[in-house]
């Protein structure tokens, strides 16, 4: 039998999907569950984006441009325009969703065994491209505590050698749900600058920021065109996940032409949804009030509902729609899967991510789970009971 | 200013697109291109996949399955199962077009500095694939002489080096036209076994098979479970490259399960692209019938014309629709070159791929081109007149 790479036996398994057999079991004994754990919104895809991929007349569906459709692009940098951020069609790189963006990011700027650095808890399939990129992940703890803001800088500072490649933020953050202050920027944009870095910002999240909070991008940043690389992504903010088309953004113009190479490599993003995507563009602003109006109730009840729990602690998100928990538990993994396993409240169940998963060093976050607060008022309020009566349950 | 990575300053820029800027230029001075250069058919994409997207009442465009949606894997192994294939749901990945099948193969099971080896002349990206994978090519020289078949198998075998993960083969060959008898996939079979290798096999063009000849794939192998991996797409198969949409096909379920990791990652591919997929695969066998003959008369006609041009040596292909020609120049690059900037019969030019990206070996092929047999008879007809014109002139 041929062997697997090394790098094929390292990489993870999504912390999201290793309970899903679990899941699959409850469902086939009757229950049904609130699914938690996903980052799928049940958020509807504007009409106007529907509408634009059924009414196209296409009758080859062709390749586009490696690099997305100069028209796209250019709507695109329009969009941008409106978030105060400067650029042009050609510092847009389409890709195949917001994850492409990031693998392309990670192959043009590190070789095997350079360096990044990320606050966690972080996005977890940042540690799956890092594996299939052959780059060590260097992680800095933020705390529960303050709201997962950003460590202090001199932690960054500690942490870089000359392997070190590049800082890598989530703005707003999966899995913290906070949100980057500008000073907060200021402070990545002079660390990078000194020790000559690329600044990853990925802001798929741009649009979901609360409580009268903005969103200050990387790319508004003066002096730090040659260092900031943006990733994007049309999956949260039109939900529409399943389209897979994002970007990378740029003022670098050779790491440009670099991710360029990989983009040809591929051959293009995909066709169909590229016009479901440049006609989302046009989606009314009132669309986003809905939605974020509707996160904003949904994270509320979420919030208020977790801190009547005794012994839970909870980080008030800013943006994006997940949270942090931290449980009366040891082990968060066992406790979610003995949920599924075990426990429901009138044959329902929950499911939710245990948050290891988003943190690289070993032990950290073994108390805590992530909530997506993807599902309406009335499932989140019936959700969190299943939860406090679990707690209950597993604690005795 | 912050550095690009090795691997990225080593990843080839497409040969295809190389010349585009010379394209361009022409265009503006107002000459009407002859495409010879690109896959892109001119075939219309069956018109129940077109429909199934328009009439799809999905309001949200969600996340399919990593690994792709459940029916539409049972389908595709029901259409492999007619072409004597016998695999279920759980053997096939469906991935973003060929190219992440490519990807997913390579990272699966090859760390840096590994070795594949590989026949050339070769699909381009290999070429890319390999690079950004760390991994090495090690090219086995096949010969116009004999129609680019199977180099003798010692020819491989003096290759292999403990690096050697596997061999990779494309079937019928972009860009060679060649398709491999059984005889050739069942030496291949026995060499890969006796060394514990990988055989990747690119089957993306399966159905393009003249003459009567039918195409035996790595996956009829007995024996080879363990070792056989097939490459493939609905991109030329049912003309809509733009869909993204290929799969991975392994019986080698510790292969399967690493490659579902990668999948994973990248979350899912394209969800409207899978609607349109699973669709085209009801596509009547007329269709194919038709775009068979097609492609035959296509490829007879340009044989023939070419044929008829003093010093030009051709490769009949049996299948795919490509070919390489052999000219009477030295530096094929050049004279693509020359033709987009100095030569025009009544205002109309050529475009078409030097050779030499198709080759690893330095120096090899550089008298060669690829043509692609993706326009009509009267287009090609008329391109090859041209390309007989342009020889004399840049001759003299
Ligand atoms: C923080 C973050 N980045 C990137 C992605 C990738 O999304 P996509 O590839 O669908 O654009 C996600 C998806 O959940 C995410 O949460
Ligand atoms: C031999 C071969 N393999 C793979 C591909 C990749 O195609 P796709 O990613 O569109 O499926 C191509 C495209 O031209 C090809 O010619």
């Amino acid at each position: 039998m041929p062997t697997i790479s090394k790098k094929g036996q390292l990489m993870p398994a999504s912390p999201i999907r290793k309970l899903v057999p679990y899941a699959e079991e409850a469902v086939k004994k009757g229950k049904s569950i609130y699914y938690l754990n996903i980052g799928q919104p049940d958020i509807k895809t504007p009409e106007i984006a529907l509408q634009a991929v059924k009414n196209s007349n296409i009758d080859i569906i062709a390749y586009s441009r490696s690099e997305g459709s100069e028209l796209y692009r250019q709507k695109i940098s329009k969009y941008y325009s409106k978030h105060n951020i400067d650029v042009t069609h050609n510092d847009i790189v389409v890709t195949t969703g917001g994850s492409e963006a990031l693998l392309f990011a990670f192959g043009s700027i590190m070789d095997i065994d350079d360096e990044i650095i990320i606050p966690e808890p972080f996005y977890a399939n940042y540690n799956g491209f890092s594996t299939a990129s052959g780059v060590k992940v260097v992680p800095v703890i933020s705390k529960i505590e303050n709201n997962f803001a950003l460590p202090p800088i001199e932690e960054f500072e500690k942490l870089i050698t000359p392997k070190t490649k590049a800082i890598l933020i989530c703005n707003p953050g999966n899995p913290t749900g906070y949100l980057y202050s500008k000073e907060e920027i200021q402070k990545l944009a002079a660390i990078v600058k000194k020790h000559d870095l690329f600044l990853i910002a990925d802001e798929v999240y741009r649009e979901f920021a609360y409580d009268g909070n903005t969103h200050y991008s990387i790319m508004q940043e003066t002096g730090l065109e040659d260092h900031a690389i943006m990733i994007d992504s049309v999956s949260k903010r039109y939900s529409m996940c399943g389209a897979r088309v994002g970007c990378l953004v740029s003022k670098n113009k050779t790491l440009i032409q670099t991710v360029l190479k990989f983009a040809q490599a591929r051959l293009s993003p995909p066709t169909l949804a590229q016009i479901a995507s440049e006609a989302a563009l046009e989606t009314p602003q009132s669309y986003f009030d809905d939605v974020i109006e509707e996160y904003v109730e949904r994270r509320n009840t979420l919030i208020s509902e977790l801190q009547k729990i005794d012994g839970v602690r909870v980080a008030k998100p800013k943006g994006a729609f997940y949270c942090i928990v931290e449980l009366p538990v040891k082990n968060s993994d066992d406790f979610a899967q003995w949920i599924l396993e075990y426990f429901d409240v009138n044959g329902e169940t929950i499911m939710v991510a245990p948050a290891g998963g988003f943190y690289s060093t070993p032990g950290v976050g073994l108390n805590q789970i992530r909530i997506a607060y993807v599902l309406k008022k009335e499932s989140l309020i019936k959700a969190v009971n299943i939860l406090k009566e679990a707690l209950k349950a597993y604690n005795n």
